[in-house]
């Protein structure tokens, strides 16, 4: 395929020792040479795979905007599968910005959003779920998280999914064999049967794809966690500890300003989304807003309730509203303050609880924390399913297609039991192919292909 | 110089397409070959300035860490002039953390900040002059401010000190000349007077180049400016009329986290550094806080104050202690709101003014902004000084020693003029040459030079 000649800053903003600005395309080597000055150094015809020293000169004024290392990477063996120019700057954001618009004027197009990635898919070198894989890679929170990605980028979830439809494919093939080439008089039932029992093979390989989804999902997007309980229960002092035991991760959130911050910790492995935590620190008046309409959105939208309640004080109504707030909800009930004498009534407590993990702890004494991170770990993750290699499915596309995917199977399955004719079996089983097809990019409408890298960050 | 392999993220951190972790030393393709998996393939065998596309995988326990490009430099034609290597791994903060702890189990240690620059120091591919502008480079906020520090990375003032701290030698060298081989009788005089003569002409250098410095300074490190008025004058109005005309720039405060955020803007070249806008924004209140102490002390600290005032009101008591309280201080004077009906007598706040530039605004109609950005600019720039080619003195160390060295040559030259033996003046003389030393790293000390490293953002 030809594209024009994109460019982009490829390193986050901000200052760093070293800036890099991209280039691909069929002119990235004579747009950078119009702007590279090292001696009569062209390059274009330096060998790919080199990297090359020199300046950056604005060509309309002599004036030097950077020194710069340029590394030249002729297609096919790159990111892109085209020609790629990186040119490495001493990290500023106005010489960086500077380079760049030279890069613009002198020919090159400014790359949107997952350009770079987009063309690796559509040249061909990564299939979708692939190229999903390598925005997940760079958004991963923690260690297991990154392993997913990985594992993913590497395209094992790719293979799965081949396999599963290459098995389709098959069951469609021996359709067409038994049908052109009748052994038996009785060739429509024994291909019902054939069909079924292939595609029930088809549909318990999705279905376990599908168990490994909770899971995937948390370690991708992180576990949505709310903290409440009244106020001077030590909301402040969980969060804290969770936040000091265990690294922060403090991300920009794509697109926007840093206006926006989220926080996230990791414990054990799993990543907490610690939602609404400014309100925690500055006001302790999550509780007051409990009755609020809204407030009862943050808390259905969350995948984890850490409820607080005090070991020194008696049971407040208060506190009885919130275990009725959170029915229903995987929660876990901390029963922080043991060093203060007991006051709480613990049989009512557990009562309340139900099936909630109850864990007690000393927040100011360090008592209890580690229960805490074993309750949330285990809650998540205890018999958690993967595919062994650590594969998960992750994404939230990948998990809407496999939910297709299983009830287009499904259809063929009861279609085959019921007796149905086989050519209405086969268009249930090609739709099922064609499904899963979209997860890897194989069978997929060019809008959704510019609205998923439209996801990415600008210079990937 | 020999050294230990020292390894650092060297790309700013936060979620991005490419993220590039950069070892140097003796053992740096050693230590990254421990890692590094692509067939067979070893760094260390490879020619120079070549990039090689493999993973890197924890050898303890073959997890694949990141697919990378690595970028392998043989010393002494890199940026430290030791051999290095720069992993780029996809922009993910969790994997490129992985990545730089496996180097450093593997026997790498963690670069402090500066350490790379330090290298290319110490090792002498840079002087100290062209050290600093490596910094400024990254940290510079305009363009204006970006071609004052490549020029001096470039050697620029690096070279008009040679020049200097050489004429001072030939002074000195002359001296011994007339001593040893005397033409005359009164070679002493002579001698003298060759020596004033020469000492004057170096002093004007240093003058001149002192006289780059104001600007210099600007331009490096923004205009710490303050916005003043009572409530509902415009202030905020203002402020964001500023940051939409002109590009704010946002910046981390290197060494924290991103709670600090100043905010810069870019005003006809002439970065501003707007200080207190979150009180401004939020608040309104840096009026009634300006009877505290502590909003006097920003006051005094600022390069630029400018003062609101409402047209469609009189002027207040609150708008004449205003005046009072930045006397003696670089103001623009601002009277907004021309659309409302003129309440405030023009007269008194001209007076009031006195030499203060003077621009009435509306900034709900947009007009004025222009003739105030101009004014800014005019304030600091107009007549200004630079050294033909784009060479201004701009760090706050330069400027002190240039100072001393005034001192100094002015002592020689008093001292030839008084008739002081010729080698008590050689003293002077001397002493000049030294201190100049110290801008280029000649002649500077080894706790200096930690010191000014320690400031570079850690990679560089």
């Amino acid at each position: 395929m030809e594209f024009d000649t994109i460019a982009a800053i490829s390193t986050p903003m901000g200052e760093g020792a070293i800036a890099i600005v991209r280039l691909s395309g069929d002119d990235a080597f004579t747009i950078a040479d119009r702007v590279y000055r090292s001696g009569g150094k062209q390059l274009q015809s330096v060998p790919s795979h080199t990297i090359h020293y020199g300046h950056i000169v604005d060509p309309k004024t002599d004036e030097t905007i950077e020194e710069v290392m340029v590394s030249v990477m002729k297609g096919p063996k790159t990111f892109t599968r085209e020609d790629v120019v990186e040119i490495n700057c001493h990290g500023g954001v106005v010489s960086v910005n500077r380079v760049l618009q030279l890069l613009l004027r002198e020919g090159a197009r400014l790359a949107e959003p997952g350009e770079f990635t987009k063309r690796a898919f559509l040249n061909g070198r990564i299939d979708l779920s692939q190229a999903e894989a390598v925005m997940d890679l760079i958004r991963a929170k923690t260690d297991r998280a990154m392993s997913v990605a990985m594992n993913q980028m590497q395209g094992r979830l790719s293979r799965l999914v081949q396999s599963l439809r290459q098995e389709i494919l098959e069951i469609l093939a021996q359709v067409e064999v038994n049908i052109d080439y009748p052994e038996y008089d009785d060739v429509e039932e024994m291909t019902l049967n054939m069909m079924m029992e292939k595609s029930q093979y088809v549909r318990d390989e999705i279905e376990k794809l599908l168990r490994t989804s909770e899971q995937g999902k948390i370690l991708r997007e992180g576990l949505s966690t709310v903290i409440i309980g009244r106020p001077n229960v030590g909301k402040s002092s969980l969060l804290n500890s969770l936040v000091q035991e265990n690294k922060a991760i403090v991300t920009d959130i794509p697109g926007t300003t840093r206006d926006v911050i989220e926080e996230y910790v990791n414990v054990r492995g799993v990543p907490l989304k610690l939602v609404d935590t400014a309100g925690i620190r500055e006001t302790e008046d999550i509780v007051e807003r409990i009755g609020v309409e809204r407030s009862r959105q943050v808390l259905k939208e969350a995948d984890l309730i850490l409820l607080v309640l005090n070991h020194g004080e008696e049971l407040s109504d208060e506190d009885r509203r919130l275990f009725e707030a959170v029915t229903g909800m995987d929660v876990i009930v901390i029963v922080n303050k043991t060093d203060l004498d007991q006051a709480i009534d613990l049989d009512e407590v557990k009562q309340l609880s139900g099936d909630h993990k109850l864990v007690t702890t000393s927040l100011l004494k360090e008592q209890g924390v580690d229960e805490l991170e074993e309750s949330i770990a285990s809650l998540f993750f205890d018999g958690s399913v993967d595919l062994g290699d650590g594969t998960y499915v992750s994404n939230s596309r990948h998990i809407a297609l496999l939910h297709q995917a299983l009830q287009a199977i499904e259809e063929a399955i009861q279609g085959a039991e019921m007796g149905t004719p086989v050519d209405m079996v086969q268009i249930d089983l090609r739709r099922t192919w064609e499904i899963l097809g979209e997860m890897i990019g194989d069978t997929v409408q060019e809008s959704l292909i510019d609205q998923l890298f439209s996801q990415f960050c600008l210079g990937k």
